[in-house]
Parts: structure tokens; C-alpha cells; sequence
């Protein structure tokens, strides 16, 4: 049996004169991109030739709303109203689509950036107001959500297209949290651990915790990063072992958890 | 013969803790609002707010883009490249799509504000690019230009749907221009002189300049404002106006000019 | 014995085309206006007319910094590592002191804003922070802190000149906290109860809370509200009733803890 | 006689998670830095670490105001009232007053940034509104001026504290503007050439134009950028030349022009 699976990775975050990323480099590993939407990154330039870049490279687009933090590029937690944050993701959501829309592309899913991932990993009802708001303004969006956490809980209570995600470079705790980056083996740096650590969790079909145990899940998209020469040689490397393992890598499709 | 007109106001510039304007009030005269969409005034919760109420009135919806100048309120000229000038548009006309889309409606027109539209009322390149970005995005969007203007030289050109628009409160020149605010009678305070000249000029079909000349013109929509008590009182002696005169308000369908 | 006291109140917190507040007419009430910095409330143009209306009224000049968040007034939590902040207090000292030196005014004192206030009235590492920060800029800055918290306790620590603050319209906890807005009677309403409590307050030098406890503290300053015209009017019946006690209003003049 | 010359670039431009620019390297060969004041670039904490580093090396430090335009970088036109002007210029140098200070430094000189240079260099009334701004809130600033533009007529004007400067990449046109950046030559790219050229006129106290004319000049400052490989060559070829020609280096003093 073929297994299939997806690569995305956060593109487009330059903003106005200051480039971030390797967005060419990263985009010939990835099927997906989750792409800025101009409030934590990612300004109508930016999204402007980076729809395009992803439209010429056949790559998914997502959507990739984030806090209206610029300065602190949408790390840092905002608590706002679920209804304030309901329309800051719907605002998001429509300037990606119109952007993707003037590329000849489409928004195909959602993924939270930053301090508001973090967030809604952690509370269900967020991860619900900011699904649900992408939803209204796009029914057919698959939301990409982290495995295990809160996200997976609302995205699997609205019954709507998802795309179950695991990291490639981070540890799991056993409750499929992430290892806390202060942790010793908490970030992985070592191309060929993290390429073998993905091909054996996607073979198994399970998150593989640093305690030994399984968490069993489906994983239909792999999280990479290509802002530094080391991420993107973490990324190259977990193609090539997906690759390599007879795995197809291709842009996911969404289905209802 | 009956005539049919629309009547048109700015709407939805608050922004986070400040109130601009008296929207419901303005929104019981007009028949299309034009809303901000973030970048000059009018964030994402005004925006839903602004969406809902036209909506509820059955008013017209139209993206109302700006220069990015929250400050300054989109009021100050600025020189952008005309591709960054098409994204700018682009971006605001999709998150306007997405709010509209959230409020059970859908944006119907675009008008720009401020600089932007002076700048393209003088400069047709200027007005084709902004024109241009937003039916990329929205094809069936109608154009709302100033009559006489650049704006509608660039609509014309085009061949798109499009609304033609004089403003009940300011005086103009022979050249379809409007008579400069620093001059003598340039803005119109008297609600019954408003209405008078609004009616004359919809009945005969054309923009009776300060020199008694004529430019004969479509006349699909009319600019009220709705930002002082003042300004309300002069919307709602050009709407008594018009129905007096038998002229029927009603947003208009746009058509090819 | 003559008891001397100080009246304050958030000022300057309009933003490009939008209004906030009644300046000039609180500006005849109080003794010391706290002006917001531009990144909360308050650009430039306003603190300079802030600054001057201030100056002309012989009104004590300080700084009121608050979090990078203008769609939410700085009213939302923001979380920065103890060094941004500093850097963020430092940024908005040195721009008021600026624009209060071009009026021909000085900067007195510092009061923090909103969320950044709240924050740190129950984080005394969080106020210890911002007033070291302000402090390093302005070593003779008077520390406001809302009596009875972590505020105060971080002034003390500093042994700087402080001014201690309790609040015209607010009731208080046992522990000096202010009753929950949610909480009926949290907030008063009524001019005549607001004024004739405060005047025993000031009178006893304790907070009296909700429960009749006392909580014996040095009461600088009163804060007051004028963004409404029952904020105004309860302002005006604090300084009347006060005057009427025998007490008189004047700029504190700072004093360690 | 022994010649005398400071070296200036851009510095800490910057911006929450974006880097711009090697202000280690190019702090290694310039004698003061112009720092951004967190409108078109440099927030508080990049302001704090270019401060410090500034003052670690002993280098001169200017405050180096913009047009509020992150986005634009600053580059973009924008038209505001002299008034408006005067306040953004003076907000600016206040909060880079503050955080020089913090660092332990001070705010040497002032030099306008990208449009709000290219604009006040043609015209006077602006940067007259600029320099008095500035000067009215620091009495001792030192106006660095662009040599024989309105920059420098204005500084002359006002009989303040000034440094001419010239650009060492940059090739002139008869009149002292710089030669469109459009046209063949209008910028050098050859360290030995830049070095050569910039000797040659400091010796010499003028410009020297494309066309061979001479045009006498105080010359107090070379302009130097350090934001890529080779512009960092020309910067250490122009120090080296400089050198090697017997002049010295060293932070400018500032004069009347």
C-alpha cells in the first residue's frame, strides 16, 4: 500500500524592504505553503509574488492568519474577544484569497501562525472561533491543524476538511505536546535523525513521543522550515527519506477527521 | 419617464476605540455604502459591524480602498509603484469580499478613497491599475467613478460595469473638475440648495458647473456624507429632493460606459 | 491641618481624524494629564496640541505609556520579555518629553496605560521594568502608581519619587484591588456618591473598600475620568466637593515611598 | 594641513524579526551612525542594540527620522502640513534621545531619511520645518546637510550647528544633485574608484561632477552604506583611501555653515 503525505512550511513573511526565508529554495521541497497575510508578515507585495512563485511551482496555498503584531511577528500572545478574532481571521482569510485569486491560484487551507497556533492548540473554543470564521468565509478550506491538540478537537467537532499535522524537527511529549524548546532534544538539528524519525512516524501512521510511547494519528502533512541553511537541509533530507521509503509526497486533499 | 438613482456615503471609518461618522443614521438615506477596509480606517471588527448593518438595510456594499495611512486617514498623497498600487487594491477589495461574505452579503462596488481617488481622478494609468487589480479579483465588480474625471476615462476604457458619481455638496468647474476647497461657494452647506442643484442635475442628465456651462453625463449615484449633523441634513434634503421630484433611489446595476 | 491633593486624567488620546475624549473641557478640572505616546492613542499632532493645551493651563505634563495596539487601545494583554518592555517605556518617555519640551513644557511624571497598567499593578517585576526604564531616561520622573499593588511595591523597591493614586469612580476590594467591572457596583455612577467618597478618603488617607475596611495609604492623586459627559460631571463634583472640604488641588509634587 | 573627515551610514534598520543591514561590520569603519527612529524602520529593541553598540565604539550618534511608511521603507513621497512635519520630526528625535541615553550615549546630529531627505534636499521650507523641529527640542544637534541642496540652504538659514555631507557611491551632476539613479554611472560600484573619488574631493573641498566641473564645499562627511558585501568594500576601500592620503577620520564637530 502507497502511503501519500504533504511537506508545507510558512512562506512569505518578508515585509516591505526585509526579506526573510529561503521561499525559492523551500518551495522546491514543499507541497504546501502557508503563506502571510500582511498583519504579523507578509505584505500585499510580498503575498503578491509569493502566490505567484507557489502557483507556478503547482505548491497548495494556505492561508496563514496571525495577531496584528508586527514587531513581534505574531509571537506574542494577544488575548482578544472570540468574536475580535472571528473577523481578524475572515479579514486574512479574504486578502489571501483575493491575492491567491490575481496569482491564477486558489486558497486551499487554513494554518494559524505563531502566538495564535500556540494559542488554539491550547483552547478549544479559540481554535473553534478561528475555524469556524475561515469556514463562513470559505466552506470548502481544509484546516490544517496540529495533531493531537485542541486544534484537531474543534476541527473534528466541526466535521470539516482537515489536514492533521506533525513536525519534523521538534520532540513530542506524550500527550502529543512538543517537547519545551528549553529541553535539552527538543529541537532537532541532525538532517538524517529528522528524516528517519518522519518516515518511521508516517510509515506508522502514529507520533513517536520521546518517552517511547505511540500516539496514533493521521498525519497528512509534515511541518518543515526553510529560513535557515540548516532548516532547509532538515527539509531536503525529509523529502528524500519520504521519498526514498516509497512515500508520494502530494499536496493533501482534506477529509473529516 | 421615471429616473432611477443611487445614493452613496463613506461608512465604516472607525477604527478600534474611536467612532467616526453616524452610520446608522446615514445608512436610513443611502442606497449603497462604500466601507473601508482596514488600511485608512475601518478594522476588521468595524468592518463586520459595517457589513451587518448594510446588509440588514438591504444597502449596496462597496469596497472602499485607501492608502495604507491610518494617521493621515488616507488623505495624503502617496507615490507607489502601480504593480504595488494593484496589490494594495487587491488586498483590501478580498478582506471587504470576506467580511461582506461573514455578514451574509457580498460587495457589489468599489470606490476609491481619498488620495488614491484623487490621485487616479487625475491620472488615468493610476486609475486603470487600481481598476484592473480589483476585477482580477472580482470580475462583475462595478466601478463607481467621478464623473468627467480620469477615473472614468479608465473605466470606460475598460468596458466594465461601472456607476457614474457627482457629489451633492461641492461646487464644479467647466472641466468636470471640482472647484477648489479654498474657494468661495466650493462646498455647498444648505441642505435645500444641495437638493435643488442634486435634483436639476439628475433631471437633465448632466453636471451644471459654478459658470453655467453643462457637462452632460450618467448619472448613476450620488456622494452624500454622513459625518456631521450638517452633513446629514444635507443627505436627507437630497433624498426628500429626489423622491419629490419622482426620481426613484435605488442602487444602481452598473453598466458599460 | 490643610490637606493637599492632586487630580489626574488620560488625555491625548485621539488619533489622526479620530476624537477621543472632552481635553479641554477636563483640562479645567484636573491638575495633571497623562498624555498618550502614539502607540496605543495620541500620533504626533495630538501630543503637540495635548502638550500646549496643557502647558497653557498650567496642567502637570506626564507620560502615558502603553502597549504597541492601537485597533485595541492598549487595552489588550501583550506579553514581552521584562528588556522590550523597558525598551517600549524608554521609546514613549523620550518622545513625550520631546514633544512636551517643543511646547515648552517638561514631563513630571509617568503613569502606565491600560493592559501595561494592569499587568504590572499585579506583576511587580513587570513594574519594576517600566519604571527603571523611565528612570534611566528621567532620573526626576515622579512614579504614579495605583496605590495599594505591585505598582507601589515597585516604586518603594526604587525609592524613586512617586504619587500615589486611588480611583474617583471605582469601588476597592479589602486588598486594594479594584471590585470587578462586572461586579454590581464596581463603578460609580453617581457624581454626588463618587465625590463625597473620595473627599473622605482623602480625608481619613486610606482607601475605604467595599466591605468597610480601611486601607491606610498615602493618597496623592485622584483619577478621573472625562470622556463622557457623566465622566465630566463626576470630575467636576470631585474637585468641587474637594475645594468645598477644604482641601486643595495642586500638581503633586512627588515624594519617595 | 592635516584634513579632517567622519564617515556616516544607516544604521539599525532593522525591525522586530527582521534584519537589515551589517551594522556590526560597517560600526567597525564609520565614526557615527544614523540611527532609525521606529517609523520607516528600528523599533525600540533594535534602537536599544544599535545605541549600545554605537556607544561601545565610540561612534557618533544621529537621530535619523522618516516618513511613517514601514512598508515603503520610508522611500515613498508622502505630503504632510510643515506643521505635521515639524511634530513627526521631533517625535523621532525625542524617543532616540531617550534611548541614546538609556545606553549611555547621546543624540549627536540629525539626518533626515529617504523621501523625507530626497524632498526637504529641494525644498527649503521643508527642511527648514524639519531642522527647526529638531532643533527646539535639541539646541545642540548637529544638522547634517546634503552639501548644496536646500538641506544645506535651510541649515545656513537657521545659522545652526551643521556637516556637509557628500555621497561616495553616488556620482553628481553639476548642480551638486546626484545623477538619476536610472542613468549609466550614477552609481559606482568599484571600491577603488569610490576610495579614489572621495579622496580626490575631500582634498580638494568640492564636488566633483560628472562633467568635470568643480563645485567648493565644506565637506564634513562621507555617506557610506553597509547593507551588502560590496558596499562594505567600498566603505572599508573609502576609510583605507582616506587614511592612506593622511586624512583624519574622526566624528565631525558640527559648525555653522
Amino acid at each position: 500500500m502507497t502511503r501519500t503525505v504533504d511537506l508545507n512550511a510558512d512562506m512569505g513573511e518578508s515585509f516591505g524592504p526585509w526579506v526573510m526565508g529561503r521561499d525559492a529554495e523551500i518551495l522546491e521541497v514543499v507541497t504546501s505553503a502557508n503563506v502571510a497575510c500582511g498583519l504579523h508578515a507578509g505584505d500585499w507585495d510580498v503575498m503578491a509574488a509569493t502566490m505567484a512563485s507557489a502557483v507556478a511551482r503547482n505548491v497548495g496555498i494556505g492561508a496563514h492568519p496571525g495577531f496584528p503584531d508586527l514587531q513581534g511577528f505574531g509571537r506574542r500572545n494577544m488575548h482578544l474577544p472570540l468574536k475580535s478574532l472571528a473577523h481578524l481571521v475572515q479579514y486574512q482569510v479574504g486578502a489571501a484569497q483575493a491575492m491567491a485569486q490575481a496569482a491564477g491560484g486558489t486558497v486551499r487551507h487554513l494554518k494559524l501562525h505563531g502566538a495564535m497556533a500556540n494559542m488554539a492548540a491550547a483552547n478549544k473554543d479559540m481554535a473553534l472561533a478561528c475555524y469556524e470564521a475561515a469556514l463562513t468565509v470559505a466552506p470548502e478550506i481544509i484546516i490544517m491543524v496540529m495533531a493531537g491538540t485542541q486544534q484537531q478537537a474543534a476541527a473534528e467537532e466541526l466535521g470539516c476538511l482537515s489536514a492533521c499535522e506533525i513536525f519534523a524537527d521538534r520532540a513530542y511529549n506524550a500527550d502529543a505536546s512538543l517537547v519545551d524548546r528549553a529541553l535539552k532534544g527538543a529541537v532537532i538539528h541532525d538532517p538524517a535523525v529528522a528524516a528517519d524519525r518522519v518516515v518511521r512516524m508516517v510509515a506508522d501512521g502514529a507520533i513517536h513521543a520521546e518517552d517511547g510511547s505511540r500516539i496514533p494519528t493521521r498525519i497528512d502533512t509534515i511541518c518543515l522550515h526553510g529560513d535557515t541553511p540548516t532548516a532547509l537541509d532538515i527539509a531536503r533530507a525529509v523529502r528524500a527519506g519520504l521519498e526514498g521509503a516509497g512515500i508520494t509526497l502530494k499536496t493533501f486533499a482534506g477529509a473529516p477527521l
